[in-house]
């Protein structure tokens, strides 16, 4: 029988899993995925993601690909994989079969990841592991007028964590924004076609430095114009960050 | 010295509590507020709420009252107490001193309960433990109209538990809504002066059935009128109710 490429999109709590990528004594997310196919197919089936998301990061939206053989329908294939899935916070959204040009990394054409923040005094309770608790007050006018600075093609070295593979440092950025989810309750979006390895939380540290009044409006221009990875700001935990949308 | 009577706001994650009440053996959020308040006092503290919430319901905005030796300004007793509770998902959002009139309990004029719904066929993750989960698609829009049936002066035996203590079954409601938070996630929002035991998980139980197409728009008229408790739809669970508001 010939195999089918499908693509998904998938949903998970980072919380309890070492990060994506399937590892040796660690539960990764691919792991999981790969051991339910198993369980689905009795076969070994890989299982690619758009992106790689590090321990405790979330996704929203996390697209996945595999070849297997068309078994089931695609509503069919969905139940049951989650069914297999039900022990983790893990599942999948949506399936579709899909032609085997497609690549969920690399034909990519745009990655989204939110940051979500609460910023109250209060411990949370809720958003525990959900969100980062910032305890001092945020201009998110002032975060948002910083970040416009990202937006563009630069030379992120700043924003780059040292085990980062990437040949390059440059990447374009097409949008950095804030909103309120709620009251006290602060979201930051970005989208770009490929990020730097802990790129995102070393911007949203920085852009905390703005917010919090420890650093001017221009402090992130300058950030980046420095090209110098110890002028980074902390990087933020990675409890906050969920990856949440790739376009094609 | 004369003991002062505070007022606080609090929000917790109900999932692992034995409901509100402090009970011999039984995790209740009253006793781990208790043995916060005892903590920092050194002295025994009864704690009143506006509402004792069952076991695995939520609060987002729980009134409380207790009197205590005025020893801090509001905020440090704020941060104190919520300091000692930060193993438990339970905080303080906010405090004040109160008039000795104040009762949390009695001088309350308005209850708020949400409650929430995740209508989509791809199990929870995010919010396991947080909404119900309805497979079945639901229609929000007869759910909104059939619901208006409840707003009003009414005898609710229909969709009141067997074990409810209250002296008369009549009750008034101020209003029913639903709204969508997000794609697939509902919000039904409940006001009125008081509520009968078990009433709203009643009440969106047999709203459900409405939703999902198993009954008609005058189910609930009908189920009103019928003033017996064993034609009430089956009680929706805890885990999607949400105490969010007492006004006084």
């Amino acid at each position: 029988m010939t195999l089918q490429r499908y693509k998904a999109t998938i949903e998970y709590d980072g919380t309890p899993f070492n990060g994506w990528q399937a590892q040796p004594n660690a539960l990764g997310v691919q792991s999981i995925l790969e051991k339910s196919a198993f369980d689905l197919f009795k076969q070994p089936i890989e299982i690619i993601g758009a992106g790689r998301t590090d321990t405790g990061v979330h996704a929203k939206g996390q697209v996945i690909h595999f070849d297997a053989k068309p078994l089931y329908s695609a509503d069919k294939m969905k139940d049951a994989l989650n069914f297999y899935l039900k022990p983790y916070p893990v599942c999948l959204l949506d399936i579709q079969p899909i032609s085997s040009e497609f690549h969920a990394r690399f034909s990519a054409i745009m990655r989204e990841y939110e940051y979500h923040i609460v910023n109250r005094r209060s411990p949370l309770t809720f958003l525990l592991n959900r969100a980062l608790l910032v305890q001092k007050p945020l201009n998110i006018t002032k975060m948002q007028q910083s970040a416009q600075s990202f937006v563009g093609r630069h030379d992120l070295t700043t924003f780059r964590a040292s085990g980062c593979q990437a040949k390059s440092p440059v990447r374009t950025i097409d949008s950095v924004d804030f909103t309120y989810l709620d009251t006290h309750y602060i979201m930051m979006r970005v989208r770009a076609k490929s990020f730097l390895y802990n790129q995102i939380r070393s911007m949203i540290g920085s852009l905390i430095r703005v917010g919090d009044g420890s650093e001017d409006i221009d402090y992130i221009e300058k950030l980046i114009k420095a090209t110098d990875r110890t002028k980074c700001g902390p990087v933020a935990p990675p409890h906050g960050l969920y990856f949440s949308r790739v376009e094609y």
